[in-house]
């Protein structure tokens, strides 16, 4: 088979990382995409860069094994603290989530004063400001982790009043400092966007990490050759998970609206 | 050295054991204590039967190679799962935390409509309800899972609008069914006692089930004449972590109120 028609290997902390899927899917809709959500250690956001990095690499390795022919980290935390190791070890194109956001964050910003929302380790690594303060050193870039988002989300509370009172106590102190683009620096955060939106107001852009690392991702296939040419037939969508099969189907329907073939349940080689 | 000179092992998905720490160090202050904390994999408490199995088994290999002399599971998701095959499996006694809560529970009600708040695993485990009607086949328990509680307390939000707000989510369907009493069954829930007591009043005795799994396991070492006896010296507390070791005195100073050795980081063999 000619390397251009393998699948993408996509793979995330757990199931949020099916918005970047989607995504994907609207911008190249006859590739082929091969899923991981590592459900059995879910969540990456509260663990160590060290823990991160490890699991990210055997997540990577399970992909290349398919195999498939570019990996695309979903997970903003393993974007954040892996990327760099991932590019270094393995020997196909990886695409992370941050550099995207990044760059259509500052598209959008006319004061150049970004919010970016995240879990704890996307917040500590720092790695959003460093992606725009590259392109433009004398941005302004305010950080906040929201820890709390997504267990709510997971739990459906995506509106109504306690979502509301979340949102304000961590999204109160970035508009106090006057942003006026918000990234939404999680794969789960745009199952808030209404919500959020309702408390930024619309006068601030929120910027869907996923819809950017789809048309960069698509972007950089295409230069290198890599898209699968010619194919008339829709993609095909094969997913995995580290924990049980069986809620894959009632999620995939939540995030990414669309049908899958089965779940299938894997262990992954550790270490 | 004799067998009842060996440390006690307990392990946990993460940090939240500590409640049963200390309220062991409480009870059996002689003791020494060998912590595991899988850290990396927290929390146990959103995934299936077979992953929290899984991990328990390792948990618990870990802790017998140290060795100690029986091992307390005080993780609620993991002693709903795991407890019977830890104990076919392994050759020490094995103590979890749903029995001696379900016993606590069933001394303090009167009218025998018991409440259960915890993880999803534990409350689709229905092992509360089973310990309770073994015992009592007549008493009614009324459970709910409370996913939220969990981040809500390691984001440190113990107290306050928001908390008060999302526990009356959570509670105010158990209080609608006439509950008199409360199990708060999870390690973390013991930190959340005095917003749950505002929003259920004083009249539902709350059973933390960390203190009642102390006393139980107290009274069945002693029966096994596998205490310590004739130690005069304070028991040491001897930490493990599968994520960072940096960040676990923070925690355990929240959780545990005391200082232990310094936590070593270790990597489980699984499978």
């Amino acid at each position: 088979m000619k390397r251009n028609q393998l699948p993408i290997g996509v793979f995330d902390s757990g199931i949020g990382g099916l918005t970047v899927v989607k995504q994907l899917r609207r911008v190249m809709p006859h590739e082929d995409l091969v899923y991981l959500g590592d459900t059995a250690r879910v969540p990456y956001g509260t663990k160590s860069p060290e823990t991160v990095v490890r699991f990210a690499c055997e997540d990577t390795r399970f992909l290349l094994d398919r195999p498939v022919k570019s990996v695309v980290v979903a997970c903003n935390s393993a974007s954040a603290w892996a990327l760099n190791e991932l590019e270094r070890r393995f020997d196909v194109p990886v695409f992370g989530v941050i550099v995207p956001g990044a760059e259509a964050a500052l598209k959008r910003s006319r004061t150049l004063r970004i919010g970016v929302i995240g879990t704890r380790a996307t917040v500590r690594s720092d790695a959003y400001r460093l992606a725009i303060r590259k392109s433009v050193p004398g941005a302004r870039v305010i950080s906040r982790p929201c820890p709390l988002l997504v267990p709510m989300v997971e739990e459906g509370w995506t509106r109504g009043d306690v979502t509301r009172r979340v949102l304000h106590e961590y999204l109160d102190p970035l508009l106090k400092q006057s942003i006026d683009t918000l990234i939404l620096g999680c794969t789960h955060y745009p199952l808030l966007k209404t919500a959020i939106r309702e408390v930024v107001g619309t006068g601030i852009p929120l910027v869907d990490s996923a819809v950017s690392c789809a048309k960069y991702v698509a972007g950089r296939l295409e230069k290198m050759d890599l898209l699968a040419e010619g194919r008339r037939r829709s993609g095909v969508i094969f997913p995995f998970v580290t924990d049980e099969a069986s809620r894959f189907a009632e999620f995939s329907k939540r995030f990414l609206g669309a049908p899958t073939k089965k779940a299938i349940r894997v262990e992954l080689p550790t270490g």
